[in-house]
């Protein structure tokens, strides 16, 4: 059914005109009934037959109500009867009420009663739709009551919401078991509650002006679900959407930025301790290959380079201008970078909205936005493109190739990137620091990182989404072919408190960005060491073609703390098939444990580990593996790391790619084991039995959002 | 009010006399009564007077029900009446009961009309007991209707329960707020509720028969919390309880076998390879003093020792044997251990139940009990006591003493504390491996580490509690005095399935062992890192004097981190009081913000951080610190590092101790720095915002659940 859109358009310029911010309770069901939202049957009856008509029609019970605008007090005349069962009980109430009205008011105008379906049973449900400041329109589902009040158990998608996201979200909450049914009740109507989610979200996506809607309760059935109550509360003046550039222009630009040929460094200077010194270092130290033309006002040469007063001094293109000047003057070589067609400009310094100097990172934005320059930052660190060799930044240089772009807003978290990069030997391909983000955002990167062949995950630290929509569009789209994985800081009151008075960023309901990032595909790592040790380990693993996750284990111990991981990062642990079963059952001691964990136990020699990891790998039922190894003189360390290694190496020469992490139990000799097996791709954790599946489990949660495992 | 136990043996005696193992619901009550449960009250009355006089003295409404032994079905006789709200109402019903009756059936012998308090209004609530194979009598607490079905919202304490126990439940559910009164209703009677679980308590603790109670549902009002509902499952043989010696004797013993004086080696060997070698090098080369006397059919000499054939030839007295010999000739050693009057066997063999092997399991078991020999394991790797230079193990030598004893039940598992604690030079006082645990178990340990002096945390890793009760019961006293941590694997269904395929365990629910713990103040950890790290962190930290945290940071975004971390670990940020803030402010730049975090900036010279570190450590409103350091040239990692030990060391000599916990983002030097900062008393991590925050919080969780934080 098309959508009435012309009668709701009547309705709120009515409500416009009125200077009113809210719906009545008729106008609320004209929205409802424009957008085929089901909401109880009602209709007004002239004589006792009609209303038996009226009721039969619609189903009992209903309630009849006297119709009568000298008749304020409906209940107090006797107008008012509730659960009538029968066509018999509606014909004699019909005249029970009007008896009862006369008697009241003798004078009363009666224009007829109103027979109107009554609600009753099922179970009651909480369907709404709120503006966010960030992500915009989100619709919301929850089980009524105190489930939604005490519990908070409610969820949220961004509007409009599609069939299969309404459905997620009745999984989505908590209690989502009442809805199939307990203690005796039926399982409501899945279709009918998703076919609502999708109408509202389609209602508040038309017209922005609705800024929240409650449907409360809805009362979910076996066969419907109809919103008993609605309250709509509309807002004339929304914000003006936040500027976009297209894709392509963002393409672009970001490809000039992040792959410079010609890089200006203006405050560029010779003298140690000087940001624009340390800029200069980390250029040519850092091996960049392109043009790097130092900008000062009075120097001819800084480190054996030409200088120039101005980046409109020098005769060639320039892609990049790192700024390494105070705050005040920014503005003014920002102008001459725009009239030199500079498309990027990194501005390190500090000074601005961090400090309340709001109106300096207006001005800058203005002159950005006039000059078409974008502006990473400002208050960075500035960042990396390492297949560039390119250090556009005053911290340490950072050369170890590799495929994980990582962002960060702070610079504090910056920096920890780049120690545990270094330390974990985590290759990367870009590090960026955004900080203030006047202009270039998480998702102006996610865009460049989406076709940028080194890249193959993105991690991104954030405090707050400036646009949150904009965000959620681009990731919906880049998570398909990349798996993006974003640490949301802030998420809690006191978080949050922190955040803003770090970056006067306002972070919204934490429950959302949940919600709305698991729509988008987007793996949440909840804390620095997840969102590095993701982003080191998942580029690693081949995609998963399957659920069936099998552990293979020397330790015992080991195993069963591995299986509690797999049900806290919700991989699926394969039920054994006999014959598997049996298989393995040849290579282990009669007193291991087959099934899965597959328990080898502990005093076996190599060809043990050998036999079973390669049965593992070949049996094309089995989809990943995760190692229990446990140090012994008998197996020691590398020897169990190189054997591994020659396995996985055979199978791959088989063209058999599977997801596999392990996690070693034992002396400091594990460390170098594990390293080693990171090395020849393999995931390995030394005294963790937790990290190692945390990693296989967002590789999985990924393949799944971008629909590569069913 | 005493409880009638005479009433209640009466009822019970009857119910095994009658071959039952469920109680009637009269007879329920009677129970009830009998503990001053309270169930609706009731009376029979033979006039209308009666009836009305009854009802007017339990309050209205009331149920009114004819009693007569020839009225089977009352309802259909018209016997029943519901809902009467006045002496009138009673009155009335009273003779149309009685006249319904009549019409019924005249030949009826009537007994009069039972009049019984109805029962409405208020939150429905569960109370209930139960008995779990290792905890014993547990009580149960949770909302009705779906929160516990379908929810599991519920919280179970060991019975008998105290009072504040009792309070600490209302408090331990999801849903909690409810009791205080949501959507309009009042708060309900916390103390009536807590006198009901307490006597629900200590019913099931006087009677071990009664298996399973469950008052369901318990209405709940301000004034009262009435049971509704009384069901009663008896079982007249329950297990029989574990044989434990007396506490004075485990600690004869395990003072014996922790810091033994002589060690006997069954199965010493001098063949490289052999587990009887490896455990003779790891005696010598460990630095053991005292004696160690070589065991062995043949050799007349082992590495140097004089050999015997039989631990009855030695001459002196031998404190521990430690058994290097395959499971068959296990138990003929062991009855030699005992006529030598051993106290302690460790029995590395595997072979036992493990494999299978219950009935080899049971003899050993049958054998130590006979000569009171107390066996460690079997399928064990040893165990290390630091501080006598004793590794009595197979595995490697480990000499890096400290104050935490570890153990484990997995030989994996305690492998991996081995690496990580020489790898993070974690001070140890003593490692143990478990296994088995077919005689010593946690809570020996608890009893020895205890009274330790080179004990100042224990932390233990379990797959199963073979005696839930004991454990609670030695943890609740030691938890007093020493932070205990547990690591308890098998918690998800699949983990347990593993748990159950290694050792041959039933893991019972989960959330048993989360409260059981909390209530025994014992600290869970929820991962091996998560154990670790708390027993390498927690000594190291001062105890907390009081709630007040207070982040002093240099990056922004690590106080965001580090303030969600705050909340995730139950740590509460102080609101910074004015005169503080404006102190702090003094010493801060004016962009920065003062508050909680105290956000210094990045960019500043170590002085900021030394002044606002020392006024966060001199005002005694604060009672620990959280630091969050970001690398900058201005301030590098050591200088920072030195610094705060500075710092904390001024304040030492003025007897100012507060836990400090730092977390560092920075460039690979703060890999040595969080080192230097740890080795003087100051638990520090590089690249994390959680882990330091974890630690602290765990100290805290020991610190409220010993009563030293109010």
């Amino acid at each position: 059914m098309a959508a009435d859109k012309g009668a709701v358009r009547k309705v709120l310029d009515k409500a416009k005109a009125d200077g009113r911010t809210a719906l009545t309770a008729p106008e609320g069901k004209a929205l409802c009934d424009a957008y085929g939202i089901a909401v109880p049957q009602e209709g007004v009856a002239n004589s006792a037959a009609d209303a038996a008509k009226l009721a039969g029609a619609m189903g009992f019970p209903v309630v009849l109500k006297i119709v009568s605008p000298d008749i304020l007090h409906k209940t107090e005349a006797g107008g008012v009867l509730v659960g009538l069962k029968s066509t018999d009980e509606v014909s004699k109430g019909y005249e029970t009420i009007l008896a009862n009205a006369k008697k009241y008011k003798a004078s009363a105008q009666i224009e007829g009663v109103q027979v109107q379906q009554m609600l009753a049973g099922g179970q009651e449900v909480i369907i709404g739709a709120v503006t966010d400041g960030s992500f915009g329109k989100l619709v919301a589902f929850g089980m009524g009551g105190v489930l939604v009040e005490v519990l908070k158990d409610i969820t949220f998608r961004l509007a409009p919401a599609t069939k299969d996201d309404a459905l997620s979200m009745l999984d989505g909450i908590q209690a989502a078991e009442m809805l199939k049914g307990v203690r005796g009740s039926a399982a409501v109507s899945r279709d009918a509650l998703a076919d609502l989610i999708v109408k509202v979200s389609e209602l508040v996506t038309d017209f922005p002006e609705v800024a929240e809607l409650d449907l409360n309760p809805v009362f979910a059935t076996p066969k419907s679900a109809i919103a008993a109550d609605v309250r709509i509360v509309l807002d004339f003046a929304p914000p003006a959407p936040r500027y976009r550039p297209s894709q392509q222009e963002i393409l672009t630009s970001m490809r000039r930025i992040m792959q410079p040929d010609a890089v200006a460094v203006i405050g560029a200077s010779a003298e140690d301790g000087k940001i624009g010194n340390s800029v200069m270092k980390n250029l040519i130290n850092g091996g960049y290959q392109g043009q790097i033309y130092p900008i000062h006002p009075k120097a001819d040469e800084i480190m054996g380079r030409k200088a120039f007063k101005s980046v409109k001094d020098v005769p060639g293109v320039i892609d990049i201008a790192v700024f390494a000047i105070p705050a005040k003057f920014v503005a003014q070589a920002l102008v001459e970078c725009g009239e030199k067609k500079i498309p990027g400009a990194i501005l390190i310094p500090s000074g601005f909205a961090e400090t309340g100097n709001v109106e300096g990172q207006t001005e800058i934005q203005e002159i950005g936005r006039k000059y078409n320059v974008r502006l990473m930052g400002p208050n960075i660190y500035g960042f990396y493109y390492t297949w560039k060799n390119l250090c556009a930044t005053f911290c340490t240089a950072y050369d170890y190739k590799g495929h994980a772009a990582l962002s960060s807003q702070s610079g504090g978290i910056g920096m920890a990137i780049i120690g545990f990069s270094r330390s974990a030997k985590m290759g990367v391909s870009a590090i960026v620091g955004l900080g203030n983000k006047s202009d270039l955002d998480e998702d102006d990167l996610l865009t460049f990182f989406e076709q940028d062949d080194n890249t193959h995950i993105i991690a991104q630290h954030c405090e707050d989404l400036k646009d949150g929509r904009s965000f959620a569009e681009v990731a919906k789209r880049v998570t398909k072919k990349k798996p993006v994985v974003v640490l949301k800081a802030g998420r809690t009151a006191a978080g949050a408190k922190a955040a803003s008075s770090h970056t006067g960023a306002l972070a919204g309901n934490d429950k959302i960005y949940d919600d709305v990032f698991k729509q988008c595909g987007v793996i949440r790592a909840n804390s620095l060491r997840d969102m590095l040790d993701f982003a080191r380990g998942i580029p690693k693993l081949p995609t998963p073609k399957g659920e069936n996750v099998v552990i293979i284990t020397g330790a015992g111990g080991s195993g069963v703390l591995l299986s509690d991981a797999c049900v806290a990062n919700d991989l699926k642990l394969m039920a054994m098939p006999a014959d598997l079963d049996q298989a393995f059952r040849k290579f282990i001691p009669p007193f291991g444990a087959a099934g899965n964990p597959v328990d080898i136990t502990g005093g076996e020699p190599p060809k043990t580990y050998q036999n079973t990891i390669r049965l593992g790998l070949e049996d094309p039922r089995i989809h990943s593996l995760i190692l229990g190894y446990w140090h012994t003189i008998i197996t020691p360390p590398m020897v169990f790391a190189k054997l591994v290694v020659e396995v996985v190496e055979e199978m791959r020469g088989k063209n058999i790619l599977k997801p596999i992490v392990a996690s070693l139990a034992g002396d400091v000799q594990v460390e170098e084991a594990s390293e080693y097996l990171y090395d020849h791709g393999i995931p390995a954790y030394p005294y963790s039995t937790e990290i190692p599946v945390a990693v296989l489990g967002a590789k999985y949660k990924w393949a799944r959002g971008a629909g590569l495992i069913r």
